[in-house]
């Protein structure tokens, strides 16, 4: 068991000083999955941090096979930015691009030949093809990485986000700890990693297509939706058995090591059904949703809100979810009716997210909320 | 009982659009003094707005003596003011001044003439007196103001406190409704009205010295407290009748009615105690702490912090109020140990502000606390 | 000739105040075209409000055929957007969105039936033919933006974009006003509308491919390229007539009405070609540039920069664009050339656009540039 | 001539980096007056640091007696604070203080006791008092921080300036560089010093009382003041030998190193006139405005701003400084002239400042001029 340490440089600042990426890597003695975990691309999301912590503190009390590379606070200059005593994390200041929708889908992007490729491993072992096109995407992202630099167009979002990529190309699980702005704890999994995600142990779990759509998760699991396709073209089987998930806990501009060492249990039972960690992996009753019926609940007014539900409740159709109250509108001889108007629920669903301000504008997100969910039995 | 409702204009913005400050006054049958309230001139503190509406509602079931001015969303361009989700309403984006820091002390600004003013009025009754001195205030700020209009030097600033200051200029009582970030509910109170500051019912009371700092509760009482001294330097005695207080009614970016019907109380039972409506106030057990006691505790580090206290909560000498995680410095055969420090309590003492976030560069403030509490018993 | 005004909401904010539209349409007597022209969709690009002022006072001394819709300001909220003196007017400061990348593509979010409308109209003239497709289009976005306020997701962005998309649907010309950072005047054209784009008289032009981006530009001319298709494929001539256009003038944060005297003139060619204005239209020389050959330079290190060339400059490869300083690492004893760095043109072009802040972090966008410039002659 | 540089940490960020200052300081062979010069204490003022560039290099080429240090990029946390493109860079985005109004006056924080200081240096020399109170100097803000860090009162804004303070304290000469937003070059200068202040060759210079107001200028002089008053009291005569200036060099967010090369030259004559380097200084023909006669003029209303008078431009009573435009207010008959409406102005003067931006809500400052100017001849 032997602990690595690396430190990459992402951005010189203005003033000269340069912001790092520093990973810590965990190699076992026995072989095994690489499990690549980072946390707070976006800058204000925090509680990822201190399940790294707790989990960097158990891993040095047991044994692992393969390894696991942490990278805490993965984007310094977002988690820097302050606006007020608030953290501007989400956004890039500068250019406004989100954080976490700046990856690119590299097979796309330089039009990976996987007929070559296949051709090339033909009749190889699903290791073999697997430890190959790890490799594959390493070389590509080296040589992308290269010929933006030569033509001058790397700018600030592609760097980051590009090394991210990078470090995590030879990866079989890539885990991405995120929170929602106040938020319950919930899991983004891909369609085709629907069995798996069971073992991370949340109790919402967002099911999205197996597309891309700009953020990490998806940039990870992207080259190996498309070789599956080419292995299913060619009529060869395999596992699927690398997985890429976004992990929300709870939420954003919060820290808390408590909390983290329950948080972290979904990260050890994923582990151990990986094989790094010894022991049976278990599951627990939960839903998902599909990412169709993921709704956002914008605000139809402007005006100060009353929120009537927290993240993690369920609610009904024809629930006042929240009320609104315009304060320019006031009748004082009845000046709670006739300044409140209310939101109702159209249908049955859970709240997962909340904005964390009773000020909003006309149109602001007041909440996402999963509807029609499907329960699944955490009995096996 | 009557409802009169003014708009006042307080700024056109650059697209031609014009923000309004609207006030609802209600008019009792029978005389009695005047209370001026006023909520959120800091833009994301929004408590005071769901007081404001308790309060009116509860005021058509009853009667009252004198009158009473409310002035809900006291600044609304700091509350329109978003960055990211939230609100950055304690500084004007522009300027960067403190929007409850912009006041002005009138009679210093102005060289009000005591001695004159006192001539004018010799041998009257301190109601004459009173009188008298609310109409002196209300020419002066109406002078003052036209002033800076005729010398084009009327500030975004100056306008919006300035005509706050004047709208209140004729009250016996001013109430202004703030928050804290993460805050519990607090007053602030001058020494010299300490014994009134018991009928708001807070259990923590912040007694400040009777001064001007920018504020707008002193910014109210200032000209009373000269007027007090000069008096008495001309040996004429008089009651003191005339309060100005800053309630705190908890954290910023939060409007919750159901807390708001219980926050009320604080106010009614003050109206109660000044005549305007019937029924006998009473006082809860609290405890008060001097200015000079009430300490900030800066960040010695930056990091991300794990808050062990929330406000309300009493801490003692040498408790371990926070700790702090350089992620930059992660041993990682000891990963929380080594990146950890934390910060002890130097005195015994109560958690009043918590800063919102647990993102924290060096120097940042971290708590608000009362240390040397004076007890006080509710029981008379 | 007459002048009609409407007013539309497009945000209310959230102390109850309400953010509108103001159009401005002429009527000519005569039949012709319909003009639609906006400014400020990014709120700090200030000087497209000059040139229509300038457009409006002339309009009043002349005759049109057809009419001509002017919307200033189009976006008041993201000019009244303040931090410190500057206008954030680019993003939405709370959902981080390019206010001109929110735009749809009507007929693909709508699956539009070409087939059925091409039946429906066969054997009809063009200008019947385009009168229809520009009702279809009218009521398109009328359903699109009923059904999302139905399902309450409507967010902020699109509520502004789709009303400018809605007010335009009808126009045979969409004249969008914009400007650079620090920049020259230059035009956004269309491939298929090269030719026009002549007639606006800009020396630089910047040649897009006729696809969707998220754009106004786009957004406008995307139904009709499709339609073109249908009808090219269905073997019917059509003359192409309706035209999209971006109209950079200069830089932001300026607003100049002796300049727009002269940018004024661009519109009053484009509408002499249209046959709106009385007048043979001319050309000037000019240049454009293929969308592929626009290149960003982006800072390659973080540090004070000095700029070398303005915004219409003409540059050469091996010309030095800018020089770097990093002040944290100068050597005393030779200051300026141990701390400076340099950024060496790869090839010729003229600069467009300039970061306006020579204060800039790795990876921050320094210069747009035009390279592989056609050559236009003005003389016909 | 020997070149030293030292690096002192000044702010810990969130994610565990560290801001540093750099200084560099040269020795010359031959005793002389300590000379301190620092820039961009506001984050967003650039071209300080290409006047010390120049000034740097052409220290190598010379000799000097005495010694000067440079603090290039003095406040790094500020410059790299962007939101957009720009710098956010005049306040603490956390706590809105103005980077240049957070300096104490050392003396009356500390009580510091003049009587027993001139006692114990009785019949001393000037040139001995001066060295002893520079030494009292740096004890007394030595103690101060310590008193500070004990008390874990040292808050981010604090530590900044007293650092600054502290590593000014024995200079004879201190030069703060700043810029205006859109300026032309001036010159703070404090009433005792204005025979000094015509040897920096600017053509405005402001003479400001020799009071303290916050910033480092008169934070670096009050000491002095106080020392001279003491000593004048004590009817000691001394020569006022130390100065403390903040030189204005042009506009915000630019770095210029040919301007530089010209700008230099006040410091170069300021050195010549200490003794540092050698030479005969000179003057220029120059004019200087009291305080009282800096008039900011705010703007009346809100909208779009065509500024008709650039900084270093001379106006007169009844010039049309600027005009504004209501766009929401346009009569389509007579659009300019209905949406139009000007300020006037008010007295004869010089424009200096200038808001750098053309969209302005009501009360933002659009100008600072001087008026009432004293016109100084540089033919001695």
């Amino acid at each position: 068991m032997k602990w690595t340490e690396n430190i990459y440089p992402i951005k010189e600042l203005a003033t000269g000083e340069t912001l790092n990426l520093k990973t810590y890597t965990l190699c076992g003695e026995k072989p095994g999955p690489h499990i690549h975990i980072q946390a707070s691309v976006h800058g204000a999301e925090l509680q990822g941090n201190a399940v790294i912590l707790q989990l960097m503190e158990l891993l040095n009390t047991t044994k692992i096979s393969g390894s696991i590379t942490f990278i805490p606070l993965a984007n310094p200059y977002a988690t820097n930015n302050k606006h007020g005593t608030y953290t501007y994390g989400r956004y890039n200041p500068v250019t406004g691009h989100n954080w976490n929708r700046n990856y690119i889908d590299i097979i796309k992007e330089t039009n990976f030949d996987f007929k070559k490729f296949l051709t090339k491993h033909q009749g190889q072992s699903w290791e073999k093809i697997k430890k190959a096109f790890k490799q594959e995407l390493e070389n590509l992202f080296e040589e992308y990485i290269q010929g933006l630099m030569n033509k001058k167009t790397l700018s600030e979002n592609n760097k980051l986000n590009l090394l991210l990529q990078q470090l995590s190309a030879k990866s079989d699980g890539i885990l991405d700890l995120h929170t929602g702005p106040v938020a319950t704890r919930y899991l983004y999994a891909a369609e085709y990693e629907k069995e798996v995600a069971y073992f991370l142990k949340f109790k919402h779990i967002l099911l999205i297509p197996n597309e891309f759509g700009g953020a990490m998760d998806e940039a990870a699991f992207m080259p190996w939706i498309n070789l599956f396709k080419a292995l299913e073209k060619a009529k060869i089987e395999c596992p699927k058995d690398i997985e890429s998930f976004t992990l929300e806990f709870g939420s954003e501009e919060t820290f808390c090591m408590q909390s983290a060492s329950k948080d972290v249990e979904s990260i050890i039972n994923y582990l151990k059904y990986k094989g790094v960690l010894a022991g049976t992996p278990d599951q627990i009753d939960c839903h998902y949703c599909l990412l169709k019926d993921y709704k956002t609940i914008y605000s139809p007014k402007g005006g100060l809100v009353d929120y009537h539900f927290a993240p993690g409740d369920r609610f009904f159709k024809g629930d006042n979810l929240a009320s609104f109250y315009n304060l320019k509108n006031i009748d004082p001889l009845a000046p709670i009716s006739s300044s409140r108007s209310t939101i109702v629920a159209q249908e049955d669903g859970i709240i997962i997210n909340r904005c964390p301000s009773s000020s909003v504008h006309q149109g602001m997100e007041l909440y996402q909320v999963m509807t029609k969910l499907h329960e699944h039995s955490g009995v096996q």
